[in-house]
C-alpha cells in the first residue's frame, strides 16, 4: 500500500550546487533521493517544495515522496539522519495525502537576507552572512521595503532566464531588523520568482548605502526591467526560514 | 627602529588544530607568523594571548609581535588580510608599548559557550554550537552558574594534564541567557586554566538536565578533584567573544 510523506529539510548549502538534481554534481536532491532509495530499498525520486539555488541554506524546505516500504512515515526523520552527511538533517517527517504537490498548492515562504556590517569580515559568519564594509541607512532601506509590499509584477525583480507563466507575486511582509551588527531582511510572499529574493536584498543593500532613493522602487516594480533593479546579492546570505501549506486552496502551477 | 604591534585576531577555528604552532599541522599561530613573515619580509613570531584547542573559534584573540619594517602598524591589518585565509582575519593591529606582553599583564577575558536544542540537529549551526536534545531547565543552570563567581581554586574545573603554578582564578559573571532554541553560557573572568570554560559548560550542562544540582557546585569546587565535575564539553560551541587588557596593572605570569 503505497503512501505519500512529506519531509521537512534543513540544510547548510555551502558545498551543494544547490536543490535540484544535476548529474555528477552534489545536490540536496540527489543526497535525499539516493539515501531514501538505499533505506526505503526502492527507487526514491522527490519533489521538492523550492528548488534553493548553490550556497543557500534552508531550515525548513519541503520534498514529498511515495513509498512501499512499510516503515512509519514519522520514523523515517529518525533513521534518514543517520545515513545523510551532516549539513543535511531532516526536521520532520509525517504521512500527507496522496495528492499532496507542495508546488501545486497555496504556500507562503519566508526568506531571511543576512548582512553583517563592519571593517573586516568575521570568519564565524562568513558562511551564513553577506559581508559589508558600507554603512547602511536602515530606515531608508525600511521605507524601500514598503513599496514591494503587495501584488506586483515583480519582472525587474526576476532574472532574465527565467521561464515562467506570470511574473505577478505577492509579498505580504518584508521586515528590515537590526541584529548588532547584523542587517536581517525577512520577506514573506506566496512565491518568489528566480534570485526574487536577492535582487531584493541586493536592491535594498543599493538604498542603504545611497545609491537608490526608496522613492525608486516604486519606477523599478512599473519599468519591468531587470536592469532597473540592484544587483543579485551573493547566495550565502540567504536562508528559507518558514514554509507554509495551504492545501485546501489548491491551485495551478504557477511555474513552468 | 623595531615596533612592538597588537593584532586583534577573529578566526573560525573548524579546520586549525588550535591556535598553538605545531610542527605539519594548521594552527592559527603558524598561519599568522607565516603570512606576517611574507608581509613584513622578515621573520616574524607572534606571543598569542589565549591559546585556544583545537576547533575552538574566536572575535578577538590577540598577538603581539615586534617588527623593524616601517608600514605603520594601523596598516598591517589591511595588507595581512588581503594575504590571510578568509577562515582568519585582522579586525585590528596597532602599536603598543615595547613590554606589553598579553599573558604578563592583567587581564580580563569573556568567553560565548553555545548550545542548541531541539529534535534533531540544525546544519547551519553545527559548526558553532553544541547540539542537544535534551531538555534543560535554565533556572537550575542559572542557580548553579552563581556558585562559580568570585576567586575559587578551580582545580576541579581544569584538565589533569595542565601544569600550572596556582588553580586559583577570578571569574566576575556567569551569564546563562536564553536566544530562542539557543543557550548561551557566557563567562568572564581574569584567566581560565585548562578546559575550563568547556568542563563549566560540560557541568552546567549535566545541572540543566537534572542528573547535578546546583547546591553540588560548591562541593565540586571543594573537592578539588577534575572527576567530580561534568564532562568537558566539545570545543566546536566555544568562543573567546571579549579580551581586555590592563597593561598599568603588571603581574607574574599565571601559567608556565
Amino acid at each position: 500500500m503505497s503512501k505519500r510523506v512529506q519531509l521537512t529539510v534543513a540544510y547548510d548549502g555551502t558545498n551543494y550546487c544547490g536543490w535540484q538534481l544535476q548529474p555528477d554534481k552534489p545536490t540536496i536532491e540527489g543526497e535525499l533521493n539516493k539515501h531514501l532509495s538505499q533505506l526505503l530499498n526502492e527507487p526514491i525520486q522527490v519533489i521538492g517544495a523550492s528548488r534553493t539555488d548553490a550556497g543557500v541554506h534552508a531550515l525548513c524546505n519541503t520534498a514529498v515522496f511515495d513509498t512501499d516500504n512499510r516503515m512509519p512515515a514519522e520514523k523515517i526523520s529518525y533513521a534518514l539522519n543517520q545515513r545523510l552527511p551532516e549539513d543535511i538533517s531532516i526536521q520532520e517527517s509525517k504521512e500527507v495525502a496522496g495528492d499532496f504537490h507542495p508546488r501545486h498548492c497555496d504556500s507562503r515562504k519566508t526568506y531571511e537576507y543576512r548582512i553583517t556590517r563592519g571593517e573586516f569580515p568575521i570568519p564565524t559568519k562568513r558562511l551564513y552572512s553577506y559581508f559589508t564594509y558600507h554603512k547602511l541607512n536602515v530606515e531608508q532601506m525600511r521605507k524601500a521595503a514598503a513599496y514591494l509590499v503587495g501584488e506586483h509584477d515583480f519582472k525587474s525583480f526576476c532574472s532574465v532566464k527565467a521561464v515562467v507563466e506570470t511574473t505577478v507575486r505577492t509579498i505580504y511582509t518584508v521586515d528590515v531588523e537590526e541584529q548588532g551588527t547584523d542587517i536581517v531582511i525577512r520577506v514573506c510572499g506566496n512565491g518568489f520568482l528566480y534570485n526574487m529574493v536577492r535582487i531584493i536584498a541586493g536592491t535594498l543593500l543599493e538604498v542603504g548605502k545611497g545609491s537608490l532613493l526608496p522613492e525608486q522602487i516604486k519606477a523599478i516594480l512599473d519599468g519591468q526591467d531587470r536592469q532597473l533593479a540592484g544587483p543579485t546579492a551573493p547566495a550565502h546570505g540567504l536562508m528559507l526560514v518558514k514554509y507554509e501549506f495551504f492545501p485546501e486552496r489548491s491551485l495551478e502551477t504557477l511555474e513552468k
